[in-house]
């Protein structure tokens, strides 16, 4: 495969009031912030890789971005990076906008949930996705991106 | 009563990935097939019958396509041909809009949901509507609309 | 296929009793009407079909009359229109008498149950079954029986 | 503090069929109604107050709305009086929404939950809510709003 | 209301094994020894009372019978003395056919069900009864033939 | 035994009420009726039976009365008819003091509590009495005044 | 009606303790404190109010003050505002006195118990309550108050 | 004992169907086949052995069958090798009949019941039989067969 | 601190009934007894510690005892040893009466409640108490006496 | 096959403690003469077995010692006759081991594990074992040999 | 009984770490230090008592140490007094060590494991044990060693 | 911070089968592939680091080697990339001798566990590591490393 890959990064709701809510939990970092030093990182790969990043609080627009990557579609975004938020826990139709999508996955999230209440331990979407990365801030991104465009990578290989 | 019926056809997230989204699961019809099909459907019934048809991602959306069927904004929607996808087992709200709304709904689904995760199986909505149908693909929504049609002229000769 | 398909029809326990039995719930309708109208309904689809009608309030029986539609005692049973009653609830045996069997069954009810008891919510019989028709009274069997036709006519002309 | 207090209303999915929807419920009050009751309260209170008033069915615009009350975007709300309806029961996001913004929040109903569905009697927001005022009718607004601007003047008053 | 009460006595599963069955649980009377006892208490009766009284051990003749009892079928049972067995705990359709027939049923065990393993302690049947009395031995039937027939007086007086 | 039996009728919180409480569920009997009616009843008996009548609201006082009937005390209470009211529900120590006393206890109720809330259905007695006795008003008493004595009798015999 | 209200406020058990106890969550007012408050927020109402205070720590007593309430006692009580303290999560007989008094009931209370450990989401008494206001320290007694009495004139005047 | 032992083997619903049903899950033997192997297995043993076979698809047909294996009625069987199929996981009445005949049972599997859906984990049987072989196809049967055998033969020879 | 240690031990229901009470459970021992015993045993101790001892089968009366230890009242308390008997289990007024106090509690109980009935495994208790000490009979209070003893005087010496 | 087959039999914890522990339950039998046993056994079976026999109470030693059943070690083992102990209910480590080595195992247990404490009735191993042999005592191991040892050879032979 | 007691003390996982492990759970203490201050404790008892401690991280390692005080095995340990840490609340294997062995047991923990994570609430020791003491830190040790001994001397002298 | 950075890689139970065991779960390549890999892929890192790898199927030397990183054994590990394999699930051990260490932990697995059995969706350790990474095969451990070394020198340079 010789274009570059294209790689979605999707932010869940909420996640626009990164710097302004609860720094204790979430770090002072904004999401502009995030997404330039997702950009950043990824200029710096030896792969050739270009990032869409987008935030909505809706969780139907999720489900419609998720939807638009199938390949039908025509865009050509390769894999999502997704932090979905508090829909992690609830949203049956997010699920099926992955599986719908064929798309490959990776959720991140910053904090650690599992040291969060209990209803924050149920992922609808864990077991979908490729992998999950949790609790190291705006790490879980960069890491996420990493094993994203490597799973990719592999995948196009064989 | 002699204006023909008008019934709404609603379709929930997702459903717009027809024959896109695991074909194993949902065969390979698209929405724009079954809207179709429904409608030759309906023109080959002894009634007079309209149709209008709507798919949408977002559970507001659905809420407030319902909440419009209500007597007092006039539009004349008899009934509703419900298939609320994934917003089946986790939406109060939808489920409100129809009690709110007054409005006789039939609950259709494509595939047998019951053969599925167990989180399929609960249903907010199947207790407020007249009946459910599930598991015969596209003749899940013919099925429901000849019972609904049925319903809807058994209520008003009554 | 050019011999007449030939369904079975089963009513399971204390459907014997409609017309005497809680007509708000069930209506007043006996089950010789609803035979009846199934065999009238029947007798006008375009498809050459022929109904044999059961009704038991023995578990026991039940699994009987469908381990006999297995292809192995030659009877000829294309499929099964099914409302088991209060056993859809509890019976592993009848389940497992329609896996045996092989045949495919369409399972049906008179009343909403999602709407009664929350015992009544759960079968134990739908995720081995095509499909599920709940809630429009005859229109239940009626439905059932035109689903479960084209299932059988699909199936035979792959 | 000496520029007047300014509260939110905010109103969640289904409150404007209010009039329309179950009257045996919710009673005959319009929205509207409501809304003009709550200025009128307001504006025979001691202190100098201003509403505004908001309903949405959509979980990701009460998402938003709720965020904007952050005191990053200068809009100077000083509190929510906040019915989440449904989505009382479901919402992670709004909950999270609530935390980020840091803004006082009294939860209300107009009906008393506690007496309906068992899946009303939770609440995703009321832990991270002041307090909770449940089946008074229109008084569950003007009781809340009396709630929380005593709060709001108290904790300004420190 | 001229004619004499006809009450039924319904045994369920494995009674006929009275006397035989672990006798520290149950006894050493035998189910004959229990229906002559009834037969004697009722002749001493001041009310002019027949008794009919049947075991069996397959539920759905337990549902063909109390069905019977239905007006429709020309019978003239006034009640049922009904010890349910183990049928008590699982049996849905035994509960549909009381509801059905619309005899009145009172629910009786030798045994106290409340001292035996956790399954025994859920009754299907119990809320369709008029009442229940539990742990009495032989005094069961009799309690229970007492309470029966004072209620059928009662109601027949009003 | 020569001397008179003696019985100890014990209700429990709110059957002071009865006749004022809810009239659809408890009848119009007052307790001093229900009082009359036993000790009516008991004077007609073959046995020689002296009945004594407490009704109190606390739970501690049930306590006491129980313990007191232990033959230590000697009071000479041999049975107990029992209605614990909503105590039954919650109160492991007036269970333990039925253990305490040794006395035998016979449960009643007057209302059929399987057909009410589902929190109506745990008992924390029933286990440690002879037996239980529900739903026959009034009836539900004297039934069980003659279950205990005839339990009381044969125990004596022996 | 040209009579006064008179309103009984109901305090349970602990809440004598009230400025001793944990401040940080119960604040440093006494008992004595809210009950003068209350007497003086209603002596300036224009409604024509007067109060009855009262703390118990035993439920027997809570259950006894509420039976009185009852009209055939003569007492004239109207309303009852209630912070039944830990007997809300625990007790029936309270519950069920309520219901027995058919006195109207509004619940209250002082902390946010949604914020609180597990056991304190749960309820016995505000299904049979006419509302609940939570978390908002006197003031809960205030709007309490207000609510009550607004429910009893609207009441009263249809 | 001199006189030689005598073993019913038992075979609960749908396994008269082995052969025809599932064969993935349950092989390709008969019943015909699986009971003429079981007679061939004890021809060859050291133990002077009969057998009896029934299969039957009635819970109550099981019932009785077991029951007639009391002593009482003088049949001399000394055990039972009991494959409750379906009811294994459903009936306390076949539960009941094994502790009132007082015979020993075994209770065989053919395929590993834990390897398949969560309800065919639950045994209402296994505590009350002697021991419980599962997974071995056929063998499950001879197995089951010897150790009922040495168990009988152990306990005589004490 | 000079003055002696003055230390409560609070008995709860039916604790009166030892030395009366199953005395396979309990032992042959009187509350008199055991009281006895804990005055001796403190005689002993090298620390100057004064007892009281109470007994109640009141829940409220042990809420009051408790909050009477809170420094307010001036009673020099400065500790407890509590066996809250059955209301251990299911009391949260006696829990907030224990946080509301301040007062240190050891919590005792004679018999080993975890070989019990499963309801005696919760305590509502524990929690707030320092610690906890099950199973050793009169030992029990013994062992209590001098952990609580040892708590104070560690805590007053820091 | 020419080669012998080698069959691992496997001691969980505790088994070393046979004879000396609990009697009525394990019998008086030591793991050394249930060693002896089934080699006794095997000498006498028409196949030539050889038998390695290992306890240990350790579950990492267990997990290794399955490990090395695995092809890749050379070490010939073809099945493993497997009494878990108490890991039977915990271990997911065994589990594992068990998928890791690919070898086919026999759980056996010498007692009635379903007649005995509800935590045992729950296995991590039965649905990766072959079958499950339970409460013959030594015959399970006897059983569980013979039946290992047919599964291998009907492998083998396919 | 003239030999002196030999008492085990017993050490679970992690409680090699004390004085080093999170010092605000469990104090400043090492282990050496609460041997030592065990051993000091004993020596000044009246009883002439030997003491072995050990500790350990492996749960076979604790399985077989408890084994080994059978007195089969001659060693004379008369009791133990154990701590067993993480493993309380997993492991059968210890609780079945104890019941083979036959040792009386005392549990003891430092911290007040009620006052924890839920999942320390749970023991699978307590209901084998002697009894059970919790939250006192070293004193734990020493008050479970007294209750122990004194336990063993009044069994002896029986 | 001068000193390399030395991270323990530790390796749970069965993970010495990678590349013989289930390869379709877990791929063909070995431990020691991992290890080397790991190796290689910190020597091209700008950080100076040293790893130390250990497998081992052993609860117990889990819990010991993660002691041993603690300071005060002196041994400078500064963190730990930790696959605890089937511990994960179950060991309490193991959590509280993270706890106890005061080492920062990175939780990795090679596949998806939530694409799995139920059983191992529940960790307890993920809430006392700093983050989480499942599903990227031998990547979970490189980008746990990476994540691991950035989270150690943020903590040292604060």
């Amino acid at each position: 495969m010789n274009r570059p890959l294209r790689i979605l990064v999707l932010h869940g709701p909420n996640l626009n009031m990164l710097g302004l809510r609860e720094p204790e939990q979430y770090g002072t970092q904004t999401l502009q912030d995030i997404n330039t030093a997702i950009i950043g990182f990824v200029s710096n790969l030896s792969y050739d890789v270009s990032v869409d990043c987008l935030q909505t609080n809706h969780e139907g627009s999720l489900v419609e971005r998720i939807q638009q990557t199938h390949p039908h579609f025509g865009k050509g975004i390769d894999g999502i990076v997704f932090n979905p938020g508090a829909y992690t826990h609830t949203s049956i139709a997010i699920r099926d906008a992955i599986l719908a999508s064929g798309t490959p996955v990776v959720e991140v999230h910053l904090s650690n949930v599992y040291a969060r209440e209990e209803f924050r331990h149920r992922s609808m979407i864990a077991d979908v996705a490729v992998g999950k990365i949790v609790g190291f801030g705006l790490d879980s991104y960069l890491l996420g991106m990493k094993a994203l465009i490597r799973y990719i990578v592999n995948k196009n290989s064989q």
